[in-house]
């Protein structure tokens, strides 16, 4: 029963040292033909990719997004954008600042481009997610010239993996934990205690980056660290979420 | 260049009509195994799919997003969730009410979906996304006994296409329009008024529901119908973006 895209989908890894290889504008064509593919709620389209081919532009990005320098190493480095400026341009009277606005313009734009990464990883390339680029969204939002009713929600570098470089699959949170049945049901502690020790498992033994610890015992301090707590000021600023 | 991925990515409709076989319990395992190979804002794994067996449940929700009875003919009807209460049951002292939370929650949820899409379509299935989910949010979260901090997204129906049902692809924005170099760039008209013909001719010739008009002038319409204002206030009351 399996096939060829899902065999790919699930050896998915995030690449990060690429070879200097350009990709070919029909690979590019092909890339942006399978984003624009994906479903789109309404048909409102509320999404824009914006392709940074300018080097002084990426090394800037690489910095704002917390020193990350494949940002600058990638063939590619695409900014992906809820984008509903088009349709201000459009319709200069639409009301705009609604919640709904937001998840639609997150939902959209992300399936759009984990369209690009499957598209990408079936052409031999590979690619990661700059979620880093929120670090310092407003400086992103300055250098791109994003203007009100866009939000550029992170950015996603694509290029040929360089083979030197071969990350592990992380093992996931056991299905019990990620999918229920008819309704929401508490953790699964005992599920949960063995995860964590196949996630220590792994990162002891894992190619690079060796450490000790489970999945469990991280949360805390990553999400205390990433929580970004100028986001909502910015949304504000950039007319999201305001009425 | 084109491969079986990338065709079957451009070659995407949503399917509304669908055959009364059920999937096998292999095809949901892999079908979850591809949407848990996704990748992850930092490993966080914050998303939940709730998967709606119970028929009384279907019919509700079905009648919740707007009376789009294709949700209890499909064989499988899986809700979205972005989901921090696993994070929370692990660490009951986390700050989970930032903005940057429910950015990620979006972001991760909406590319798991994906790969739930493209992994079924792979499988010869067909899907459709069910933003109308959101029209009762606060209805959905009490019969799926949502908590705090998880927040449903979208519904997706899969299953076998009825080939009596055959939509065509519809024609996107053109790629100028989506994807700009080095900065945003404001809408070329000229471009816009050409892909408006093209939808109009497509709405005029498809095999059902034909119809007039273009792209640009059913955006004000469809943004003031759909906006939801209730939603600010459902994220305040489940604990997102409050702070």
């Amino acid at each position: 029963m399996h096939n060829e895209t899902i065999d790919l989908l699930c050896k998915h890894r995030s690449i990060r040292k690429y070879q200097q290889q350009p990709l070919k504008l029909e690979q590019i064509e092909l890339i942006l033909k399978a984003a624009q593919s994906v479903s789109s709620s309404n048909f409102l389209q509320c999404s824009t990719i914006i392709r940074i081919t300018d080097m002084i532009r990426r090394k800037k990005l690489a910095h704002y997004s917390g020193d990350q320098n494949y940002i600058t190493q990638a063939p590619e480095f695409w900014v992906f954008c809820a984008d509903f400026n088009r349709h201000y341009q459009i319709e200069p009277g639409l009301q705009l600042e609604k919640a709904e606005q937001l998840l639609l313009g997150c939902i959209d734009t992300a399936i759009m481009a984990q369209n690009v990464v499957v598209a990408a990883e079936s052409l031999g390339l590979g690619a990661v997610y700059i979620g880093g680029l929120r670090n310092n969204i407003d400086k992103v939002t300055e250098l791109l010239a994003i203007p009100k009713y866009v939000l550029p929600l992170f950015g996603l570098c694509i290029g040929y993996p360089d083979p030197a470089d071969n990350p592990e699959v992380k093992p996931r949170l056991p299905k019990e934990l990620v999918i229920f049945k008819n309704q929401y049901q508490p953790i699964n502690r005992n599920l949960l205690k063995q995860y964590d020790e196949q996630i220590n498992n792994y990162y002891q033994h894992r190619s690079t980056n060796q450490k000790v610890g489970g999945w469990s015992d991280k949360i805390a301090k990553i999400i205390n660290q990433e929580n970004r707590d100028f986001i909502l000021a910015y949304l504000h600023k950039q007319g999201w979420i305001t009425k």
